[in-house]
């Protein structure tokens, strides 16, 4: 046995087994190359808006650069809280108290599932799905019974009594993501309700993510937003919210965002904040103050953005008869299926080497989604137009 | 049963008895408090450097603001080798392939004893320690089994037999903090030869913690830095190292460190950063790789800094009988006892309200330390020595 071989052996083995990203897979292949254009990613083509980079400035020119709350600073509290309020309205207690300002949504997720989830239990996931949620479910020792959608006339359906009845005893809790990554899938009013009652009947958590929220293309709230739970829960329902600056306000970058929960729960979560990353720099948490308090114009001219993109990639892909997919109605991907191609990792790699254009995998995003690619529209639109172009003469 | 209390309940029991932070709960009790002198954190009084906080706003202006590698930026895994080079010699092959960039030292921490441990198996623990440690391989679900230092003759001292005797079939790792918070123990190069001796033969991990590799008093390298497993261990052997940049270059609040291991263990280390935070900020990393590339004189700023405000508690301290401790051999920590006080939470709420100066009471740090404060003394030595009248006027 080569000593290289020995030390991944003497690794404990869930983590020396963790599934490899995807999607890291993909960019590390393609980041550096020439005129490449990435549409693998979460992420939009604009930095972050100077006003909101010139406060993490004027905070860092200040020296905020001591230890701070592990729960997050009060003004950032504070500010989520009445951002919040002017998204769901004042029905919904939204204090301050329910807000832990976590190093990321995906540190979100992480401290969600590590808190009611471990070793001997298991948690509910439809998929195809964001990888990272089962994965940090994996990592926490709990084990992901994964429950597949289904693709019906271009759009992904998922069913909720078949979700509910592949509870076990030992299920702690259903991760649900609306509108969802790589799906689109948005709950309904209607939906959210019979997942809250089973949930509520079975004793689960759900673990709420809403991230997308603001990209929304129907029209309920007036297209102002999606459902949410929030229109349906309490206070104290036993609901996870995960959150992120980084989709509304273009902050990928920063790794910031929070988690809402019961104030009960705040010594348990500082914990475990403590013992992750010990808090968010200062700096940061003043950028992310004033992208909450003056931002929401940005956020309209994002979702804008959004919008114009899905329209540029639901005409290209109109040209393309060997693709058959509905617009999605939430979130700011496309995710598609090329008849004739069943290995979406190879074809991610040829759309890299032979298109320059980057998309990620279906077989990132687990069951369901193998033939899938995920195309990220959240981009300018004469950028997308010309990526689109390319992938139509690749595949046309 | 209460709303609240069964909301706790349904909490995975780990995650619900996890101890809270006793320095957490010091710093919130007195954080606010006018004319407090904070010695309870691990961090001193000055911000980090102009020059260190110009590259972050640099990065800043010029839109560095996506998403970036998960293992970190190349230019700052480089300048870390670089860094670890001058500090250690060139006998030890510093690839920058060794390198691993985290959200903290916490964080490294995290991820390394996730590597290695988790449910049904233990780790061993010397202490009083660092109470962050033990905690974060609690979460992962392993056993911490403690091992007590013995305090003689104001000293403490690490029998390493004693420490590797009680490991189990199930052991997976030693901790060794060397020179150690809160202790202030450093290990000779003989004590690290018999850890690295004992720990190959018996299959176990070693998790070194060496932060404060440059806050050392001794005479071992002319003074420079304290003796490390890189002067002693192959690149191959079973050692993840955890670092930070919190305190040598008096970044705390910026939350970055890194994992340094066999570059084998790459992709589980990525993935393993990928699914808690998924990067560190890239204004951030661009800020450490000035502070790695530019700081080394701002780095014997900050040890003459602790060397002087060591000299200024030595003082104080002598002045009081019922104080015995000797001058700690590393890191920048005063641990001591105080003749009589058994509770050193309680005077520790004592320090706060009655002299205006905050300690980290030694119930915070394990068995062992149950009637020991911790004071940290990097710190201007007008702010200490007025500390100091006060906690002698306190307790004389």
């Amino acid at each position: 046995m080569s000593i290289n071989q020995g030390l991944l052996d003497a690794l404990r083995p869930a983590a020396r087994l963790a599934p490899a990203s995807g999607i890291v897979e993909m960019v590390n292949h393609g980041l550096e190359r020439e005129g490449l254009i990435p549409l693998w990613a979460g992420e939009g083509d604009l930095p972050t808006p100077k006003f909101i980079r010139n406060a993490a400035v004027a905070s860092l020119g200040a020296g905020e650069t001591f230890y701070t709350y592990q729960r997050g600073i009060p003004l950032l509290r504070r500010a989520i809280s009445d951002y919040m309020t002017r998204l769901y309205g004042d029905a919904f207690p939204f204090e301050p108290e329910r807000f832990f300002v976590t190093g990321s949504g995906m540190q979100a997720i992480q401290i969600a599932v590590a808190s009611v989830a471990g070793p001997g239990s298991s948690v509910l996931v439809p998929t195809p799905t964001w990888p990272n949620f089962p994965a940090a479910a994996e990592l926490s020792g709990a084990e992901v019974i994964t429950v597949l959608m289904a693709f019906e006339d271009g759009r992904w359906q998922l069913d909720i009594d078949t979700l509910f009845d592949a509870a076990r005893p030992d299920t702690k809790a259903v991760f649900i993501n609306s509108p969802g990554n790589p799906t689109g899938w948005t709950a309904s009013d209607e939906e959210l309700q019979k997942i809250l009652s089973r949930a509520r009947r079975q004793g689960l958590w759900i673990i709420a993510d809403e991230i997308y929220a603001r990209f929304y293309y129907g029209a309920a709230n007036d297209g102002f937003r999606a459902d949410s739970f929030h229109d349906l829960a309490e206070p104290d329902d036993r609901i996870l919210y995960v959150n992120t600056l980084s989709k509304n306000w273009a902050m990928t970058g920063w790794r910031i965002g929070w988690i809402e929960a019961p104030p009960v729960l705040g010594t348990v979560i500082e914990n475990l904040i403590q013992y992750s990353t010990s808090g968010v720099a200062t700096f940061i948490q003043k950028a992310a103050v004033t992208a909450l308090n003056d931002g929401d114009d940005f956020i309209t001219e994002q979702v804008a953005r959004a919008r114009a993109g899905r329209d540029v990639v639901t005409e290209a892909l109109s040209k393309l008869p060997q693709v058959q997919v509905s617009p999605p109605e939430g979130a700011f991907y496309y995710f598609f299926a090329v008849d004739g191609v069943e290995d979406s990792r190879k074809l991610g790699f040829e759309m890299i080497d032979q298109a320059g254009i980057g998309l990620a995998p279906g077989t990132a995003f687990g069951p369901g989604g193998e033939a899938f690619m995920r195309l990220c529209f959240i981009r300018q639109a004469a950028s997308l137009r010309e990526a689109m172009d390319r992938l139509v003469k690749m595949l046309g």
